[in-house]
């Protein structure tokens, strides 16, 4: 897990932060939100906020921020592997695998997602420590019957990593899976409740709704002392108006009036504030990623989410580049840079992915990797003492020489500056010689290495068989 | 030219700043640095600083401070064209192409570069907003006799664009012809005295020397008010040690040095504080470029430069990269996001930069201006109002709708995000139908669509005609 001791880098002045003020309160008490979920507009009910017919909920901005107030700015997030339990607020950046893609691009080769899919990008995940958790829904196994489905991610989540994972976020039913599923593992509820082994993403359907199928997902979380990631889901030009500062307000709005909901189903649960934004491309129609506006509404987010005193979650490798060309990597690190600045607490979409979110690609991961090994490596504070300043080596070398062969040098050499995974400083002839391979195609080699070293974290049998009988058992039941 | 009024990022703590400034001192006043022009070193023994032997100056730091602030904070740069016209310095950053490479890359091909490769690379220069400059040696015409090439550069650098240019740093003859060449163009030798119309870099031989051809082109410069970028040019473990702290200070005594002796030559002479810093790959011994070390190197000089007083050169679209691949891409972003964070008010090699600055590449010349393109967007200040609340848009679209046929939308999509020069928003099958092209194909016809659009700026056929007789007669002259 990384600690960001780096300054964070924050453009909203008071009067700024003033204005997005207001701005939210007003939706929240003139608009509203929709609550899909009976139970979620009862609960506002009985708390003394406005209902109108049957889901809008008008609501009082310092109620919400009364709720806001009992969720924890920071929690632990236990792994099986104790040693990989991350930390989620403050100073600490925690980072998952890309998350939903329908398909794989391996290579030129682009094509559904199987289950086989899946288990190499746990594996991927698991053996990057780049990586704190390969999230949950790392692809969509298309070979696997829907019912149950999430039984076998879940599963394959726990045995073949020892890093946190994702839960199911489909419904109440698969949440329940997840969470008994997560006890089995732990060692029953008190382990659950002693801090949370799963941590969910809670889209909002964005503008201003909140449906029912995830929300009695989140129920269920927030009852298990599960965290959750309440997410507005903000395409720009789509699901909010074409201007930053009017999607912010749109965001705290769905966020926090999510987050509040959280807090009266379960008072102090853990809970992060998401944020999903970028804009749509106004001639193609399509999502754009990568681009100034969501670098800018990364930064502001995280300074947002700060003022409220909630860990965040943002950012990502995200592109809608189509390949692991060199669109793919600027548009990534053009998100993933500001995710460092911004002190970023929750990173979705670390590492893999293409296509604007609807392919995980293997060559993709390996680049995202590099970034974020560069990045931790850029973001470590520079330690300046007298000691650092080398005087001897400039004593040794004088005027005009070179610091090859330098005592100074010869000490550190090993360790002194950032190794790199995938990048080359090969000369051009010995770059050829070696086949002049682009970075895309050396990241091939060096995922399909990396699998072929992969190990399983040992896990005890009694578990393992218990979580086997516990998928067999459901698997049954939902007639798949 | 960009105005950067987003914050700075400085990551310097003002202790470390007093380590810093303890250590360039202890190399000015303890080792001293070599100045190969014996005229230098004259200026400096004529102003009370310790000479021992032929070359080597021991400078007291108080003296060279003095020096240093007699140099302007701030300077204009003229164009032939007044509206082309930059400041260097402040809040303004002024970018220019690559410089140097002897070798280009188009597409596949790598081969020798020639002066058609000259030219094309000044006209795609002058063609792009986001260049303020076409620099200089965008690459060096190996076609063209050796003694003689200068002047068929600056010729092609004068008439192919009307944008500020970079002048000969190969001597002092070289420079004098820069000089003449500009006095025919700006109409006289006061026209120069009034503002730089040229801008020229002039290379510290590292560590703590300074060689005697390109002091020699220096003294001319100064002389005649032109611009000059005094930059230590540094490799961490070739050129100064694995460290960089002791790099930083090594680059203040270089460059302040240098700086003193500019103002010796000519008090308030203008002047930049260059840096050229990244590290050596110590597994390969070649340079690294975009690493974690030069962003740190680069965001600190910023920090160093702002305490001097100067304007400082750094950043660009550096890698090491073969091609406009992935690397190449995420490590021209690495140096060129830092670049802006600092606040960098002269950048050179701001596109076609590729394989450790050998090559000049037609289609990373492109992917650079996108990135260009995307950082000026994303570092212009948010204005953040109640009319940017859109609250409007909301009321109209509510809960679960979307804006994509909102008034607010209708209104604004032309104009509202930033709109892509290379990055592709195609879904998959538009892309494939399209004849699924990566960034660096589509990039190849950008840069082609580009030059056959070139219009060269009009220019007065008499000052054409005297330039031309200039370098015919300095060519004859000069045996060529």
């Amino acid at each position: 897990m990384f600690v960001n001791s780096m300054p964070r880098y924050e453009i909203l002045s008071e009067d700024a932060m003033d204005v997005l003020d207001r701005g939210w309160r007003r939706i929240l008490t003139e608009l509203g939100i929709e609550f899909l979920l009976p139970e979620a507009v009862e609960l506002f009910r009985a708390a003394g906020q406005t209902v109108e017919g049957e889901h809008l909920v008008k609501l009082d901005p310092e109620f919400v921020l009364e709720q806001v107030a009992k969720a924890p700015r920071e929690f632990e997030l236990q792994a099986r592997n104790p040693e990989r339990s991350v930390h989620i607020g403050g100073d600490h950046m925690v980072f998952s695998a890309v998350y939903g893609p329908p398909f794989v691009r391996e290579g030129a080769d682009r094509r559904d997602a199987t289950m086989a899919d899946f288990e190499n990008f746990v594996k991927l995940s698991q053996s990057f420590p780049e990586l704190d958790s390969p999230g949950g829904t790392i692809v969509e196994p298309n070979d696997t019957p829907l019912d149950s489905r999430h039984l076998d991610m879940v599963y394959a989540l726990q045995t073949l990593s020892d890093k946190p994972y994702m839960g199911s976020v489909i419904s109440g039913p698969n949440a329940v899976d997840t969470i008994k599923m997560g006890e089995i593992l732990f060692g029953g509820a008190e382990a659950l409740q002693r801090a949370p082994v799963s941590i969910s993403l809670i889209n909002c359907n964005s503008p201003l709704r909140w449906d029912d199928r995830m929300l009695s997902a989140m129920v269920e979380y927030n009852r298990a002392n599960q965290a959750v990631v309440m997410t507005p889901f903000l395409l720009m030009g789509a699901m909010s108006p074409v201007s930053i500062p009017a999607t912010l307000v749109q965001q705290i709005a769905e966020a926090l009036s999510g987050i509040a909901l959280t807090q009266l189903v379960q008072p102090g649960c853990p809970v992060v504030f998401g944020s999903f934004l970028s804009n749509t491309d106004m001639q193609s129609g399509s999502p754009s990623f990568g681009t100034p506006e969501s670098a800018i509404g990364l930064l502001c987010t995280g300074q947002i989410a700060r003022h409220f005193g909630l860990p965040f979650r943002s950012g990502g490798g995200l592109t809608a580049s189509q390949t692991a060309d060199a669109q793919g990597a600027y548009e990534a690190l053009m998100t993933l840079l500001p995710t460092f600045l911004a002190g970023t607490n929750f990173v979705m979409h670390s590492a893999g992915w293409l296509e604007g979110g609807l392919v995980s690609s293997y060559e993709k991961f390996i680049v995202d990797i590099e970034l974020l090994r560069m990045l931790r490596h850029e973001f470590t504070p520079l330690e300046i003492d007298e000691a650092s300043l080398a005087f001897d080596a400039h004593q040794e070398v004088g005027q005009g020489g070179h610091f090859l062969g330098a005592a100074h040098t010869l000490e550190r050499f090993r360790t002194c500056f950032y190794r790199p995974l995938l990048s080359s400083t090969e000369n051009f002839d010995r770059w050829t010689r070696n086949g002049g391979q682009d970075a895309a195609e050396r990241a091939g080699k060096i995922w399909r290495d990396t699998l072929d070293a992969y190990e399983p974290p040992p896990i005890d049998d009694g578990i393992r068989s218990e979580l086997r009988e516990f998928v067999a058992r459901r698997r049954a039941e939902l007639g798949d």
